[in-house]
């Protein structure tokens, strides 16, 4: 039995037909929060994901942890049948969720106007590649083509090296996160209405949104945002520098900060130097900036360089590797952003946190992720069939 | 005088004391959705970002992008009649944002602990670098360090780089929106409970949530993943291509996309060529699968290889520069992801849209970014304040 979810979102419930990342990524996050996920997958295969590195004793980790706390129910939606008590759910649901590409459901004959016509209160949320509608919309779509179309590319890597991508799928990743305020603002509005209503995010949308302000430099100076590196346009030294060992960030982002570095590292005689009098002139003369943080970085270490300029009140960090990241006693310890889970098979896994931190009714992880169509029965029989129409059901596969 | 919002999250009042990005961010999202957000600045100076470039007739448009659909009032919170005031709003209020550095609303006597006695329905969100508790919640905390030590630097760039930023504020972005989520999710929670409670989202924790399965690797594997351009680790041809004015993406996803790829490209031959022959091998030999690709994408333009490329049914795209995208059809136009809007003073100013598309409330733009203290009035007499009363505050330079 699943414990009952004491979350913010309980008893929201959310029939999930998404696939690999951006929908299930909405939908972890939306579960941890208390929301009832029943997760629909195809009978025998299910999500594709499910055959994604990596393994463990088997067993699809990245599937795992994207779909902790939701149920997994089978049913094969061309069949009329399968039709049938798919729409059953969705008069119990508030969300439907899905990620096919654009048309698939309504050519399903489970589209917005067939579901709205079960449930006016469903709330239908669609992820794809460039949306629902615009000439774009039966291109495929995927994570790469994001990040390729949304401008994000263009404007990462450095002044020397291609276009270069977001080393995660940012792309699925914000896609499900602006989903995920969709979601909760349609909920928010159907208590005043009454009425659900479709919301469509794209991932080519959700990229182009998140480089903000950069775009706003070309749209007021008509220059082309290019690949600058670790620095940012207006502000210098914000930037990584090379270490003995390794790289650290370092962010001054205004005059006293550079003056109060100056001291840090005996350097006074900078402080006087027209060269960078003014952030302006820091920024303009970058390169020559660059070359003196990093003679006094390139012959200390990581550890030795960013805790004595924090002491000395120089924001500084050090940058990072995942297996830093995991074992850090802030970042995977306090803020538990590496959780264990037990999950049936395998025994205790690690798995990513919630970083979304509220006092009272706090994300959690109540239940592992689902094997394949682990609940049907649970959820066929809340919908009131009883165990020779389901065993029936599965001969038919149609679950 | 505004006009009243129409939208999904209309009669939410949020009190917004953010400042710059990340903040400022997540209450454009909720502002755009219909909310109505006061933003609370310092008198005569204002949120920083009103002097961060780019400019356009003195106007920092960074600021105005990211605070159309606000209010601005002036309060000095270290002021005893600034609090008061403060504390009023907060009466009538459901939000309180910030992102000072933890521990400076309880100095001011305006944190949680105090404000929940003054309004126990308030939901209390605060971002920060590190998040509210843990042993580094006292460090500084920017874009760029979230970015250092969440993971996402280390595994962007390519195999002979260094660790390399995502050319837009991800951090920043990524935890204003998390922080919406909670936001929203606190609110459907007080729906049942009748009590608000505190949000806390971290830079860092968001960086390392969005790097998502990357991090799993490691923790199954126990490899560290490091930086291997614009290809994704497990699948391949999934990478970028040199076309001859400029890149372009291919998504191969499995063995029939890439039998259908070879005849495309006339090279029938692969299809059983032993080096390309599964996905597997296609990872293995990726350096020479580039090459084959390339060999073909290098002699087109980018226009051409992916329109032939998407007549063939294999998915494809352009990497789009910001100017392409501001001027595309699908994304600027039919999507409308760039806006006009008229700003006082300025006339008419391109803006970036909304990407949560939602049919029946739809997000929108309703009134221009405020000028510093525009709406005190306004906002002080709602709250029964006179008119010589206000101006009084005025001399005292309490708002």
């Amino acid at each position: 039995m699943l414990k009952p979810s004491r979350g913010a979102l309980q008893g929201v419930k959310i029939i999930d037909l998404s696939r690999v990342l951006a929908g299930p990524f909405c939908t972890m996050m939306l579960a941890d929060l208390g929301a009832d996920v029943i997760k629909v997958e195809i009978p025998k295969r299910g999500d594709d994901s499910r055959q994604f590195p990596p393994f463990y004793k088997g067993e699809s980790v990245y599937y795992i942890n994207l779909n902790r706390n939701k149920r997994s129910i089978t049913l094969n939606l061309k069949d009329p049948r399968g039709k049938k008590l798919f729409k059953k759910l969705v008069e119990k649901a508030d969300v439907v969720i899905e990620n096919f590409s654009p048309g698939t459901m309504d050519r399903l004959g489970v589209g917005y106007e067939a579901l709205k016509k079960v449930n006016p209160r469903i709330i239908f949320a669609s992820i794809s590649g460039f949306g629902q509608y615009g000439p774009y919309r039966k291109r495929p779509g995927y994570d790469l083509i994001g990040q390729a179309m949304g401008g994000i590319m263009s404007i990462t890597g450095w002044p020397d090296s291609p276009p270069t991508r977001t080393g995660t799928a940012i792309a699925d990743v914000l896609a499900g996160m602006f989903c995920a305020i969709g979601i909760l603002s349609a909920i928010k509005s159907r208590e005043k209405s009454g009425v659900g209503q479709s919301v469509d995010v794209s991932l080519v949308d959700s990229v182009f949104t998140a480089i903000e302000n950069v775009s706003e430099m070309y749209l007021v100076d008509g220059e082309v945002p290019g690949r600058i590196g670790n620095r940012y346009e207006f502000v210098y030294p914000y930037d990584t520098f090379k270490a003995s060992d390794g790289w650290i960030a370092i962010g001054i982002g205004n005059d006293s900060l550079w003056r109060r570095f100056c001291q840090a590292i005996d350097r006074e005689d900078l402080i006087e130097d027209e060269r960078c009098l003014s952030n302006a002139k820091r920024v303009e003369n970058h390169v020559f900036v660059k070359d003196i943080v990093e003679e006094w970085t390139v012959h200390r270490t990581v550890d030795e360089a960013y805790n004595y300029l924090l002491e000395k009140k120089v924001p500084s960090a050090p940058v990072l590797s995942i297996d830093q990241i995991v074992a850090d006693p802030h970042i995977a310890e306090a803020r538990q952003m590496v959780l264990e889970m037990m999950q049936p098979g395998l025994g205790m896994l690690k798995v990513i946190g919630n970083p979304i931190k509220l006092d009272k009714t706090p994300a959690s992880i109540r239940t592992p992720a689902p094997s394949l169509g682990e609940h049907t029965g649970e959820v066929l029989e809340m919908l009131g069939l009883d165990r020779s129409e389901i065993l029936e059901l599965k001969e038919a596969e149609v679950i």
